[in-house]
C-alpha cells in the first residue's frame, strides 16, 4: 500500500534490485576484476593526509575534469563530472524532458534510462533489437521520426548484450533525428570506438563515460559527461553544485594522472574475455552472442537450472526474467581464477546432464 | 540564449551561484572551522588499504546508516543515507511531488529547497518571516492551510538567519497541515533540539541531518534523512541504487564511531561563536539577529562597503541581495584567530568612519 503522498505516476516504477548478498565469486556487475595497484592506493593515502574534510568539494571538479579531458581528447570546457554516470542521466533528464516527452531507449538496454526518465516525469518508449540484440540503424531512425522522442539514449556497447552499432551508424542517427542523442560509452575501453571527437560538430550529442568499468573504480561513483557549450552550460545549471565529493575527484585524478592503467587494465580484461569466450564456445548447448564489452552474454535452455547450480556454488552472474534476454545469462569477465571456477561448475553441470531442474 | 532542447520552465530556475575563489579567511560556508585529527585521518587511511575499489558500494550504505540511527538515537529501519542533504532534497521532490503541486518554503531559507523543487517541477510558494525573522506559527499554520501545498520544508535552525521555532510549534504545524513537513535539521548541533524522537508518532514527518556542519565532513556529502517505515520505503524506490560512494560511507563510519568528536567540536564552535557575538555587539551600528546555529546573521546599513572592505582584506562572508536581507551579512564562526582576522578589519572600517563607499 502507497501512502498518500507518493505521486501517483511511480506506481508503476520497478525499482532497481541489488543483489547485496556476498558471494566467493562475484560476476555480475560488469565490475573490473583487478584490484588497484599499491602504488596508487598510497597516493590516494597522500591525498587524505591533505584533504580539507572541513571544506566543501570544488563544485566544479576543475581539476579531474581537466585530467579525463585530456584522457579523452576533449576539451575541459566540454566535459562535467558526476556521481556516477547515473546522476549525469538524472541531470539530462531534469535539464530537458518535460512531463509526458518521450525518451527512446533500445529493449535490452541498461535499465536506468527508463527509470530516471519515469522519476523526471518522461515516458520511456522501447524500440527492441533483433534476434542477435543487432540494431538495424534504418529500422531504429524509422522508428525515431514516428516517435518524436525528445531524446534517445543508448549504451555502446550495450550493456546487457555487448553488441555495438558502427559509428557511421550512430552518426546517421544524430544527423537524421530532431532530438538530443545521448551515447553512454561505459564500455568504450573494452571496444575503443567513441564519438567524443564529434560533440562539437551537432548540436544534439552527448557522451557519457565512467570510471567504474575500465577504470575499476566502482566505489568511487564517478563519471562524467561530454557536450558542446551549449548543452553543457543549461545541464550545468540544473547539476547539484557540490555534485562530487572532495575525495572521489581527488582519487579520479590519481587514477588519471596514471591513465596507462586503463589501458593496462583494459588490455588484460579484454585477454581474459577471450579467453572465457574460447572456453564457454566448448558447450555446444550455449549460445555466445557477440561482445565488445567486459561481459558475455549466453543464452541456453537450461539458464535457471544452471543458475541454481552457480548459486548452490557461491557464484553469482546476472540472470534475466522476460522477453527476448529469456533463458540469457551475463558474466562478467572475471579474472583467471573466477573464471576458471565458472568454467569448473559449467563443465559438472553438462557432464551430469544439467539433470539438477528436471 | 537557451537551446532547443531546455525544458521550457527551467528559463525562470536562478542557479546556485558558488564562489570558488581562494581566500585567506573564508567564513561564507557555514563549514566547521576545526580539521580532522590526526587518529581519525589515519583510520581513513586504514580503510583506504582494505577498500574495494572495483567494486559498487552497499546500495542501502546499511553500516553507516546504523551507525548515524545510533547517534541520533533511532531505529537504523528509519534512516537513509544520500550524496549531501541536497540529494535527499531531490529524492523527496521526485517521490512526492507531482507537476504543478506546491511546495511551501520560508524566506528566508535555504534557496536550494526552491532550487529542487522548480527542477521537479512542483511550486515553490514562499511565507515570509517577520523582521525578527521569527516565524508566528499560528500564521504559517493559517497560510499553509490557504496554500494546501504537498510538502512544508524548513531548516530549524534557520540558514541564513539562525532564528529557531519551537519544538511545540513544530508539533502544531505538523498536526494540523494536511501535508509533508520536512524539517532540515542541518544545524542541529549547534542548537540540540530536534524532532527525530517523533518520527514514527506522525505518517507525514521527515528529518533531515549532515554530516557538513558539527561534524567537520562537508568534503565527503554525506546527509540523512529520517522518517517512518512507510516514507522510507517509498523514497527508498526513488533513490538511485548507488548514491553514496563507498569512501563517503566508510568515512562516515570513522566519524560515527568516534561522535564524541562531533559533540566536542560543536562546544568549541558555540564557544566561539559567543564569544564573537560579545565582540560584535560592542559595534553600535552593527544590528544581531538572535542564532543557534554556527553562523551569525549581522545587518548593517554600509554593509555593502563593509563587505568590499573585508574582500579587500581577502575576507569572504556571505552578503544577500535583496528583500529582508538587504543589508545583511551572514558570517560562519571561524576558530579564534580567523575571528580576530575578520574582527580587525571591522574596527577599523568603523574607527575610519566607514567612508570607503561614500
Amino acid at each position: 500500500m502507497s501512502s498518500r503522498y507518493l505521486r501517483k505516476e511511480l506506481g508503476t516504477l520497478k525499482p532497481y534490485i541489488v543483489d547485496r548478498a556476498k558471494y566467493r565469486i562475484r560476476l555480475d556487475a560488469n565490475e573490473s576484476f583487478l584490484r588497484l595497484e599499491d602504488y596508487l592506493i598510497n597516493e590516494m593515502k597522500d591525498q587524505i593526509s591533505s584533504a580539507l574534510f572541513n571544506r566543501y568539494p570544488d563544485a566544479d571538479s576543475e581539476a579531474v575534469c581537466s585530467l579525463y579531458a585530456k584522457y579523452a581528447g576533449v576539451s575541459p570546457e566540454n566535459i562535467m563530472a558526476g556521481n556516477g554516470s547515473d546522476e549525469l542521466i538524472q541531470v539530462m533528464v531534469n535539464t530537458f524532458i518535460e512531463k509526458g516527452e518521450k525518451v527512446v531507449v533500445l529493449s535490452p538496454d541498461f535499465s536506468m534510462y527508463s527509470f530516471y526518465t519515469e522519476i523526471g516525469g518522461g515516458i520511456p518508449v522501447e524500440i527492441e533489437s533483433d534476434e542477435e540484440f543487432d540494431i538495424d540503424i534504418d529500422y531504429l531512425i524509422k522508428e525515431v521520426a514516428k516517435i518524436s522522442p525528445k531524446m534517445v539514449i543508448l549504451s555502446n556497447p550495450n550493456n546487457p548484450t555487448g553488441a555495438v552499432i558502427k559509428r557511421e551508424d550512430l552518426i546517421k542517427l544524430i544527423e537524421s533525428c530532431n532530438c538530443l542523442v545521448v551515447i553512454d560509452e561505459a564500455y568504450f575501453e573494452f571496444f575503443r570506438e567513441t564519438l567524443v571527437d564529434k560533440i562539437s560538430s551537432y548540436d544534439n550529442l552527448i557522451i557519457l563515460r565512467t570510471c567504474s568499468k575500465a577504470a575499476g573504480m566502482a566505489a568511487i561513483r564517478l563519471g562524467f559527461l561530454i557536450t558542446n557549450h551549449q548543452l553543457l552550460s543549461e545541464l550545468k545549471s540544473v547539476k547539484p553544485p557540490f555534485n562530487v565529493n572532495s575525495i572521489s575527484q581527488s582519487f579520479g585524478e590519481v587514477i588519471l594522472k596514471n591513465e596507462n592503467v586503463i589501458k593496462l587494465n583494459s588490455d588484460k580484461i579484454v585477454e581474459q574475455r577471450e579467453i572465457l569466450i574460447q572456453e564457454l564456445r566448448k558447450f555446444n548447448d550455449l549460445k555466445l552472442f557477440k561482445t565488445k564489452a567486459n561481459f558475455v552474454l549466453i543464452k541456453f535452455e537450461k539458464a535457471e537450472a544452471l543458475n541454481k547450480r552457480l548459486l548452490e556454488e557461491d557464484i553469482k552472474v546476472r540472470s534475466f526474467g522476460g522477453g527476448k534476454l529469456t533463458n540469457c545469462m551475463r558474466i562478467t569477465v572475471g579474472s583467471e581464477i573466477e573464471n576458471a571456477g565458472l568454467l569448473e561448475v559449467i563443465k559438472d553441470f553438462f557432464q551430469k546432464g544439467g539433470k539438477e531442474n528436471e
